[in-house]
């Protein structure tokens, strides 16, 4: 898989392109996702919903897999903490592999915001396992 | 708060309303919230994304700890295991409360979908960590 | 698997001996694992130490896939939530198959204290993977 | 707190006294305990058992949040993922903070072994919440 793939099965994932998640960087163990932050994904005091956040750290730490154990992955679970309330024009998720076996592949992921100015801030981190298919009829 | 005030809470989630999701049972250390499950909510197998289950799982898990410590509360963090492709006509949650410190509280919530007859299946497990805010200005 | 064999198992386990552990149930996708509280196992304010409690549920996790999915198991990972300060007499770990997949289990762990009256105290909940070897030579 | 005082708290937990733990380094967001690999500590196939990594990984990922919010903390929580089997002369667990909020700290931690000859392999990943008490009568 390289970048180019990485976008096109993102953009067959109707809920990916509901949120309008995009892949900006993939390889080498490592993969960035990014999306507009819009009203329609704010929860109540006006701050990005958590399942955003949670959804783009699901997506990421998979993603960030496949570079290097290919498309025949699915995420088996993942643990997120909130660090800080996220507002800004960007969401940005960046994953990184920190062990790839056989048979399971772990990764790490940090989310954060960048407003107007370019400013960051971390909002959430996760960890995550990720399952690889041993063939096109593998069952989770 | 009861289930008519957790179902206003909802609603005045920009991202709840985009994914159609509803409180359908809150009280007495349990919530339950529910939603159809449409194409936007799909992943490229046809499954409901990950993302949804996490969505539903976080936002129950919380809702949970509502019914016991009101609506002060912000979602530390929590930790979803997928058990199974999740597909069928509605995607439930529901949620109780472990343990409801002064502090913190820890909840659990089982996610599962219903097919049109009715069928259930288990498909995300959960364990969270709520946050209680201990006043108007607190922060995470 | 029986109990007396998982007792066995358990007393290969040099670790699990230095803490006193032993496997007091053990059938039909439930385990149940028991350890006298002594000096030696707390921390500086006279609770078991937290180790003890993760040692209990990581042991106790999976026990409970190995009801269902033979010996060849290892341990993936797991997330603990620590609720109460543990004292007692007696520390047990009761875990429960959620989910038994060919390659995977998940189970669900509660940690809780015994003191001398037989009045039982919640201290722990932990949620686990358990990952099922294909043969003797797998590797996790 | 610095290192001869963190170094003080280990030796007053009994169960740090069982394992053998030391603090090896201790400031600025960062902490290092070490332990040295001895039969006591071994599962049944002559790994370092599961139990002693998540001991590890608490303690550790407890200590790093104590260099910057002091001593009156208590572990929450953490999610531990175990990587590969742990052989070796000494572990290590190394944890920094991740993000320093009022009540709450957020850490990571990795846990490594290394061998008679120097070289290290990382066994587990971990990440963990823990709770900043806010006087001597707290409780969690």
């Amino acid at each position: 898989m390289d970048l180019e793939l990485a976008g096109k099965v993102l953009a067959e994932q109707p809920f990916s392109r509901l949120l309008g998640a995009r892949v900006t960087a993939f390889g080498n163990g490592e993969a960035t996702l990014e999306l507009d932050i819009r009203e329609e994904l704010r929860q109540q005091y006006g701050f990005v919903h958590g399942g955003v956040l949670s959804y783009a750290a699901d997506n990421t730490l998979t993603l960030a897999a496949a570079t290097v154990a290919g498309p025949g992955l699915i995420t088996s679970g993942f643990t997120i903490d909130y660090l800080r309330p996220a507002t800004g024009a960007v969401l940005r998720a960046h994953a990184q592999v920190v062990r790839a076996g056989r048979t399971r592949v772990v990764t790490r992921c940090d989310v954060l915001t960048i407003d107007d100015a370019g400013a960051q801030s971390l909002c959430a981190v996760a960890q995550g396992n990720i399952a690889v298919l041993d063939g096109p009829g593998a069952k989770r």
